[in-house]
């Protein structure tokens, strides 16, 4: 018996879903999580957009009135450094919301790496529609390219190691998905979406269990109960060796390891003796991740993949006619 | 006749609203803007929290499951940096909108400094509400306190001179209003807060238009055909002094100098006399903006604001009894 942690995959994207094979157990409930299908996201992104769109628009664009109605133009979105593409559900769901006579062509794949200077994005359509459609689509282009590409560079990294970049519910509020989304695009795996579609028992829920055990088999009975079919995995938080070996003890197969240092890491690995997935979190930046991947732990998950945000900058450029 | 660019200000906020008196222009529609009255902030930030909690709620808190209903709990949030505190709305919301019962009580105002350690916020309540509630607050709280407190640091850079520091439109999709509110906590200025209430003619409108002159000539028609009341402001974008020299001759009276060098700013400030707010922007650091505000312009205004986020560090720390 054998669970996927599966991201979010789209049938467009140039990466393969990282998938972690998880060891059995009685707390974990088997359903394997089909991928959110091509419509859902694009529905999803066009609830964002249509956000976006409300909070630039409007009473409407007062600037593009000084354009005719009756003008054509042709524009470029163009990257102005290198990174990884990302936020095409997005950008396209923009355009089409303004004006469905706009044609939008990718020159690059999403997931795929761009060069400075290189377009991205040729459009053509009514001038007042892509005017008025630019700042919102770039908007969500720098900052999924920004995710994507942070989420690159991490995963780079680790490169030649076995451990999944993951994230976190750290997320800008109102746009988790599609931030999580840019995480799986650049090859990083996605935690759980939500307090919805998995257990993760921290301190306080052992505490009010009345210890570890308690709380895991109190957690097994609410997977069993769950009727979603959305539950993706139980996991236990544990802050010391104790508490690991507790909850080894106690059938755990996903301990996260909150802010353990080095030597204790590697002594929980071999604890651990490959019964549980290990996860690290706590305090990890791109330097330190080579000497966590290097402890044996099997995932490393970072809030900064999408709490702190660097736009990845992009320009739009007109030719009207 | 003078007109005012308002911050969005709230009853609760210590900060001072930064006024800019405009000169007087037969181009600028002179309606003086009501500052957002609290209950409209308030719900826009009840808005705002729902769309967070659907997104991390979904179909329900699993893991609050393992407490019992009718747990309660204190908590602290506790910032583990020093910063500006800023997003009392939306964290009041979040916690309100799970259980009523909460108890929320701030010992650190908005938009004050606090030390890494200081417990902002004292909560108590139903313990699961709390628990449910702490990620989609903390994620409100670490990103609006990060978008100010960077403000703060823009702010400081030019204290002594009469320069304002600008936000943009490169906000995080969906999140515009929350973040234009954290830049005018901290002492920034708004720019217009989307395409609706203000009109900024760029490259591609003068081209339109057919020049410079008779852009400003269409948006003034346009200003003053407006009836929604929300018109702040016309501005027009300008590459260089001749360019600058045609908007001065056509009565503009707020200018968007683009990505000019420091000694043709100079000249453009020498050119202008005083007659209309100068705004310089592109590629703006905050490394650059004593130099920026040395040349004489009147407001700097920088994307990075916004666009890019480093989230401030908070915890909370659970007594479930």
């Amino acid at each position: 018996m054998h669970s996927r942690i599966t991201c979010l995959s789209v049938a467009f994207c140039a990466y393969t879903p990282t998938v972690i094979n998880m060891p059995d157990s009685t707390y974990f409930k088997p359903a394997t999580l089909a991928a959110p299908s091509l419509a859902s996201l694009s529905a999803g992104a066009r609830h964002d957009v249509a956000r976006a769109l409300e909070e630039d628009l409007g009473t409407g664009d007062l600037t593009a009135s000084l354009i005719s109605p009756t003008s054509v133009a042709t524009a470029h979105i163009v990257a102005r450094e290198a990174g990884v593409v990302c936020g095409r559900p997005w950008v396209d769901a923009t355009f089409s919301a303004l004006n469905s006579d706009i044609d939008v062509q990718w020159l690059v794949a999403e997931g795929e790496t761009c060069h400075p200077d290189q377009v991205v994005v040729r459009l053509l359509g009514p001038a007042r529609g892509l005017l008025s459609g630019e700042r919102v689509a770039l908007n969500f282009l720098q900052l999924l390219s920004g995710v994507a590409s942070k989420t690159q560079t991490y995963c780079q990294a680790v490169v030649g190691s076995h451990v999944a970049i993951v994230d976190t519910r750290k997320t800008l509020p109102g746009l988790r998905m599609a931030q999580k989304y840019a995480v799986a695009v650049s090859g990083g795996v996605n935690h759980r979406i939500g307090l919805f579609d998995a257990i993760l028992i921290k301190e306080n829920h052992i505490a009010a269990a009345g210890g570890v055990r308690e709380a895991l088999a109190q957690a097994q009975l609410v997977a069993q109960a769950d009727t979603t079919d959305t539950l993706k995995f139980v996991q236990i938080e544990v802050e010391t060796l104790d508490q690991l070996a507790l909850a080894l003890q106690a059938g755990a197969n996903m301990v996260l390891l909150d802010n353990m240092d080095l030597a204790t890491l590697r002594q929980a690995v071999d604890m651990n003796g490959g019964r549980a997935v290990l996860e690290v979190s706590g305090g990890v930046t791109v330097e330190r991740l080579a000497e966590l991947a290097a402890t044996g732990v099997n995932r490393i998950s970072i809030g900064g993949l999408t709490k702190d945000v660097r736009a990845m900058d992009y320009s739009m450029r007109f030719q009207v006619t």
